[in-house]
């Protein structure tokens, strides 16, 4: 089986990351819960795992990496726990659901006002009308690095100046980039930065989380045990507690430091230069072939692994099934969860067939998936 | 290493827990993210997850089983989700911190109005007491199965009665109970069972979740990807990706039923026996200690299978710190995020010492611990 849908979930980890989850199953008890050998343990592993994100995505304190059950969730701390009554948000096109419902939401339930970076047909969003929009006395931006769709970039140094000149918060949804783009929270003024676990990080599912810069207050979505002050009424407020309720997934986030560590081992910029080499072949692979239409940008290098496309006016499930169940490669069809910009892009009714590459891909499989677009194409 | 903090997370699992997460975390894709094998193997191993906790508990539709990161995200979600603001909430003296801070919680941003089934000195509940708090317009009881610092057990089936007679949601923390004592949630009415995997059903970290009873609806903690109708703005209502936004840790619960699995296989009830034989060996064995106060209600079998003690007024983190660190046995001191119920037994300053025993602990290790008690007691 060749799998091209890591934008998904990384089905291909590095051998560390199973051998981690395992010696934490066998050895790890309940973090911050007891001082036996076990205990500390967890409280270990969970703590270098926040260090080495703090460091991967320059978060000036390992104690503001917070750990949840995935990006989602984090947005979802990030979002509802910053934003109140009647505020402006503003986000882009390319949003995911776990971006775009939680602002819905709150434009429901709150009258928070939302407004759009609006995408063109080949995913870009316009940084100027962006900026027009963040100076209506907007309260925070919230937008993707990569869109999950097209792999289009969005320019995150740009933003976060657009955020910082306006003083504007900036929630980022690094879903589909941590671990393969550097990322600088604090030059790049990003206040939050949301992250899942077990993509590009190769770490397991279950894990995902926030990096939050320097003070912000964010009010949790949960409350309940915390292992400390337990005769407090309130849950306590610092970090990584004040938005950790519960037991973490330590067996999870022991192979999310795992996957991090083989991370910073082999360099982002390895794995970023392989990525980037499977996906312009297959790019360069299909873009001519008859019948097919490749969506977003493909005029710089700097983008998400990530090709979506389709094959004249054949439905998007049907071609992902075609393409599993003939030439037994992975793909994943349809929304991918991101509305708006199947709207922008045209294809809100055949969806489209996503692509997409991890470091554990090769030329070989690349090749594969291009050779069955074409037969495809010329059935 | 003798390991007697299994009501803070059982850390010996049976070995079909970590072969399933091993597996899982070879073969499994992003569940309901797709269509290819490796997305439908994840669907799959999920749902078998759902069905065969939905039998243990007695909850009649699968679909209803749904998880989150751990328990008190379960029970945040059915506490916030479901009480109104100015609504009547009955509980106990018994409850953890994830009980009682999300109604404390709701108390101060909601006005809900919150009663206390009060705690004598043995940690035990008046019934009576109970009845009259729910007849007084209670929208919900939430209450504990089994008391996490003194193993008593809450009746739930006379609980479950009140609550259906007065026509008020009965909100379950199971989280020391969930497959070692028999839960019938049809037949006790129980609207929303929570449950945490990593305890007593042997799953890994990071599972957990709440069975809903019926078509009861519950607002959700967050909304996101839900991988079906991607155009709605309003992340969709049906049970469970109602309250899944987001990927699951999908790894996690291919543990979890492999965890349940086992039980089911042993039989609940051989579980049941081994682990009370052990914990009235324990405390035979040390309630006549000159020196040693154990705390709870030892009239009945019918407890979870923790004792919680004291040595004269040895500080309780000092005398599980000698218990690690001279007799290398695992407990927890402390306050075990029971505030009310400390305060009840007179314990709030000192905390207590907290056994917990699981089916993998032996008579042996039961005796090493008597004997290390009536060591320390006697120095």
């Amino acid at each position: 089986m060749i799998y091209l849908d890591n934008a998904a979930t990384t089905l291909h980890k590095p051998p560390e990351v199973a051998e981690a989850v395992l010696q934490a199953m066998m050895h790890m008890g309940n973090s911050g819960r007891g001082s036996h050998e076990e205990a500390l343990t967890a409280s270990r592993r969970i703590y270098e795992t926040r260090e080495i994100l703090a460091e991967m995505f320059h978060c000036p304190q390992a104690q503001n990496v917070v750990f949840t059950l995935n990006s989602t969730e984090a947005l979802n701390t990030a979002i509802q726990g910053l934003v109140g009554p009647g505020e402006h948000v503003v986000t882009t096109d390319l949003e995911h659901n776990s971006v775009l419902r939680p602002l819905y939401r709150l434009e429901q339930e709150k009258g928070i006002r939302l407004s759009f970076a609006e995408a063109d047909t080949r995913g870009c969003i316009d940084y100027d009308r962006l900026e027009l929009l963040v100076k209506d006395n907007a309260k925070a931006i919230v937008c993707t690095h990569g869109s999950n769709l097209t792999g289009n970039l969005v320019d995150i140094a740009r933003v976060g100046k657009i955020a910082d000149t306006y003083g504007a918060l900036f929630i980022l949804d690094a879903s589909q980039t941590a671990g393969v783009f550097p990322i600088d929270m604090e030059e790049m003024h990003i206040d939050v930065l949301c992250f899942t676990g077990h993509k590009s990080l190769f770490g397991p599912q279950g894990t995902g989380g926030l990096a939050v810069c320097g003070n912000l207050e964010i009010k949790p979505l949960k409350v309940g045990g915390s292992g400390i002050r337990t005769f407090d009424r309130i849950h306590p407020k610092e970090l990584p507690t004040g938005l950790e309720a519960g037991t973490l997934n330590g067996h999870g986030i022991a192979g999310l430091g795992a996957g991090a560590a083989f991370i910073e081992k082999t360099g982002m910029d390895r794995i970023f230069r392989h990525e980037q080499r499977l996906t312009r072949t297959f790019y360069e692979g299909v873009k001519d072939i008859d019948g097919v239409t490749v969506y977003g940008d493909f005029s710089t290098w700097m983008r998400a692994p990530i090709v979506a496309l389709n094959i004249w006016d054949y439905d998007s499930s049907e071609v992902s099934d075609e393409l599993s169940q003939v030439y037994d490669i992975a793909t994943r069809p349809g929304a991918h969860c991101a509305p708006r910009l199947h709207q922008a892009l045209g294809t809100a009714e055949q969806g489209a067939v996503r692509f997409s590459f991890s470091y554990y891909n090769t030329e070989e499989e690349v090749q594969a998936a291009i050779d069955a677009v074409r037969k495809i194409a010329s059935e």
